[in-house]
């Protein structure tokens, strides 16, 4: 069974709060739309900061949402001395602190920064097709010449989903997958 | 069948014309040995520079070789612009061109940066003792919250070796894999 994938570099969501102190009145605009219905990857970019580095120019993912959430690689978290769990995207209890920096203002976030989890976004109409109804887990294998099999995949069920893999780019990189590469779910 | 994995970040061999333009008197030290028997990381560093990126403070593995070599990561490979073949260590025709800068001279090499391929050091005595004689590839598993199956995984034979898989940073990070952590092998 074949799977798209999408590949997730490291990005911002905002809540409403966060986005004013950070951005003031500049507006939220769509440059680009991403496969899940109503995302998109906006015109903003913010610094984060830590105690032991710095990463410039992240994008804010659209709309806002009811948390602010900082979804980097283990790439990025060496390069900013942090340890950040990985979780499902809103599962922010007990993850990361990091300071957000916009052109308006800073945020010091308590937790919220986190290693996306690899997922599956699928219809319940989806799952029930390729069969994943019920599951929680599958595993993808990737045949590039330096590929193989990513275990822990998460299936997440959503009635407004784009059925699409999700990985960072750490798992792009070292199995040389680029976005819209296929993959083969092993149940 | 388990293996200790060391864990390759981005580095450089030089042959001894390329080690005197570059680093003229500067003599290469030890700084800490590495598994591999006579291999280790040495005091010199250099920057390694591409048309469309830089990357500084690149080590140097010692002791000198036949030939000089720029392994790189996938991640790094981006971020210089070029696209190296993945290659096992000397195989260098038609691989990508990169300049070396030092702090005594430039070397501009027209191919030798590469994509190290996965591999796993094995003295005959450790191929016949693991079940690895005549095998020319395997597959490795790594159980961790982000883990799974590493593809062709090469086998080098020869006899001044430390058992041992080589793996990137990239499939390090991907994996949340750490130097010294266990793998284990598929035939």
């Amino acid at each position: 069974m074949e799977i798209s994938i999408g590949v997730s570099n490291k990005h911002v969501h905002l809540n409403q709060k966060d986005y004013e102190t950070l951005f003031g009145d500049i507006p939220m605009e769509v440059v680009r739309p991403i496969n899940q219905p109503g995302q998109f990857a906006s015109n903003l970019k913010l610094t984060l900061k830590t105690e032991k580095g710095l990463i410039e120019n992240v994008r804010i993912l659209g709309p806002v949402r009811d948390y602010t959430q900082v979804e980097i690689s283990k790439t990025d978290a060496y390069k900013l001395g942090i340890n950040p769990p990985i979780r499902a995207s809103g599962d922010l209890e007990g993850s990361s602190p990091i300071t957000l920096i916009g052109p308006h203002g800073e945020v010091n976030l308590s937790q919220g920064c986190i290693i996306a989890d690899r997922h599956i976004h699928a219809t319940e109409e989806d799952a029930k097709k390729y069969g994943l109804e019920g599951l929680q887990k599958v595993k993808v294998l990737f045949e590039s010449e330096k590929g193989g099999v990513l275990y822990n995949v998460n299936i997440r069920v959503a009635s407004n989903s784009y059925f699409e893999m999700h990985i960072d780019t750490d798992d792009a990189n070292a199995n040389l997958i680029s976005n819209g590469d296929k993959g083969t779910i092993y149940k």
